[in-house]
């Protein structure tokens, strides 16, 4: 049946990749697993689809969920991300394997947004049953190393922590409305935004200047002792003394000079609870790396167990690599006898090469035309 | 938020891969990509959601199809196959490429039926632009060797052909309704629905005859001969001419004792048009490798090029192959002192070992069952 207009197109957020496309992002993703595996991650997979229930139970949150019905009728949703997968799969079938579990993963999630990639390739690792800042540490300083490895030179890494911002609102008993618009103001650094909200949350007035002033604690050591200056409550305390000790790590692992410190981080998925990081590569007005220590989630699914872990963005570091051409064929065999072009064929891939059989018959000069067409080095006529 | 029920499921017709499973899918998935390669197929990825209108453009059908509406009220549907999106990315971002086109990919495919997978890994080949019968024999093969390759031994290919049933029924003008249904009951092999079908199609009485016997005309190259017999209508004996042609290279290929021709295979595809081929592993109720020649789907894209190809089902296959233990890390390094762990791990990883950093003081007895547990051969102490 003919296509007419949207038959031929490609949906809002998709693409294609052409030979040269493909072969970048598998060598990547490739190198970074390889790395992975170093480490003593192991890679699982999960389906496309979970029902809306395991991947996004609160029906309220605004989501960019994709999201149908089964045939049983109940809601199903294209994962948006790998992490509340893994913690269903180690939930259920893995459930009693080994502590801590070093698991990887490379998948394609789906986000439903007008953002310019609505599909995109993530690959990203998940460390479960620690709650030592040890295990923070190695996260970023392979998530550190990842980036590192692809000769990406410009890259940025910045580490946060949620128990501050939460701390400071458990402990004031702010309204969890306005609680939820700041850290939203926040995360955007909408800084009017987060003033407004500020001003509404009725804290008390230095700790509504601490919160202003959250986006501005961004550097190294040092801003740990000033953030203390300006408070001391136990929450506050507990996670500078956890930055303080990972930052530590850090710095054992060769890897200090990557990473700053930025009080003003807040993690786009509810669920991160501890330490919190990004990594931005220059060029790039998002962060292509995402993780952080999610201390709650495993509790959900009924199996209480720390955990950390990130994500990174691989179909948005496609654009910068060059595009290579493609590997062609080794030899195009050609001639105007069928069974001696398919035998020489045969006899060559058997020796290794790789082969372009022409099909039917060809001269001499559209046999190297084509060759030419397809960089393919050598023609082979069979005659 | 607490996981209940569904949200500690995964839906139906989905499935998780453990580490040892997914290990196996990968290498077979890397194996068979290789020896594609080996035959000069590019590989090429289309996204997991396509317009309906592109994938399944004809909305009587009955379909598989998930689908949904996107943010801009189009209806989208998870790619149930890769034949038509690769001939929209063909048709236009590709427009030009230098003819025949070989073309591969390894991606996971999507039907919403009531079978025990609804998701399910596919790597498949199409190669455009040529009507030969040598470009059918290329990819038959090219389909034999792959299933060869992975060392399976009890498979068996069956040849066929849409020109023999196609032809009857456009030379006699039966009701498309009428040749809809006996299609179908052939597909399924249903011979009381064909008889039923035939009984009511108005053919003459020995069309009717040679229709009830087309799934039973299965064997060596005599049934060509045999079939003769029965019609030498113009569609009946081109597309008897044309098997034989093909089998007469697979003879070439070395391949032929793996095929059999069966002229009552009718592929569940629409757009197949020519020779059809089918791929049966010893055990299993359904085939594995489905392909054929398709020579109008091109045109429905507004750039007619005749094409052949095949899609293997790899996630089908993996029962028939044994677990592996997964690699474990080659050395468990633990002690007292974290800094000297970690820069034990990065030197030791710096020297290609792969290795898991103990997270915490551990002492001997637990480092030694961790690695137990873990399966890794060496215990590697810093103190």
């Amino acid at each position: 049946m003919l296509r007419t207009n949207l038959g031929q197109r490609i949906p809002e957020g998709m693409r294609d990749l052409l030979p040269e496309e493909i072969t970048i992002q598998e060598r990547l993703e490739a190198e970074i697993l390889t790395l992975f595996r170093q480490w003593s991650y192991q890679k699982v997979s999960t389906p496309t689809l979970e029902f809306t229930a395991c991947v996004q139970p609160d029906l309220e949150q605004d989501d960019s969920l994709y999201k149908f019905f089964d045939r049983e009728g109940r809601i199903l949703a294209m994962r948006p991300e790998l992490t509340t997968p893994i913690a269903r799969l180690v939930s259920t079938r893995m459930r009693g394997a080994a502590l801590p579990l070093r698991l990887c993963y490379g998948a394609d999630v789906y986000r439903n947004t007008s953002v310019r990639h609505r599909e995109f390739r993530q690959v990203g690792v998940e460390l479960v049953g620690s709650a030592q800042e040890l295990a923070d540490a190695e996260v970023i300083a392979l998530a550190v190393e990842a980036i590192a490895g692809l000769g990406l030179k410009n890259y940025q890494f910045n580490l946060g922590h949620m128990g501050i911002f939460s701390g400071l609102m458990l402990e004031a008993g702010v309204d969890e409305g306005i609680q939820a618009k700041l850290e939203e103001a926040l995360a955007r650094k909408d800084m009017v935004g987060v003033e407004s909200w500020v001003r509404q949350s009725g804290l008390p007035g230095r700790v509504q200047e601490l919160l202003m002033r959250l986006p501005h604690f961004h550097g190294g050591e040092e801003i740990l002792d000033e953030v203390l200056e300006w408070s001391a409550r136990p929450a506050i305390r507990e996670a500078v003394e956890s930055l303080r000790r990972i930052y530590k790590y850090l710095s054992d692992f060769g890897i200090q000079e990557n990473v700053s410190l930025d009080l003003g981080i807040m993690r786009g998925f509810s669920y991160y609870t501890g330490a919190v990081f990004e990594g931005y590569v220059a060029g790039m007005g998002f962060p292509v790396v995402e993780g952080g220590r999610y201390d709650t989630l495993y509790s959900d699914f009924g199996v209480p167990q720390p955990a950390t872990g990130f994500a990174i963005h691989l179909g948005n570091l496609l654009e910068q690599f060059p595009l290579l051409p493609t590997e062609s064929a080794d030899v195009l065999v050609y001639g105007s006898d069928e069974t001696k072009i398919i035998r020489e064929c045969q006899t060559l891939r058997a020796k290794g090469k790789r082969v372009e059989m022409a099909l039917g018959v060809v001269d001499n000069e559209v046999a190297h035309n084509m060759a030419l067409q397809k960089r393919i080095p050598e023609v082979h006529c069979v005659e």
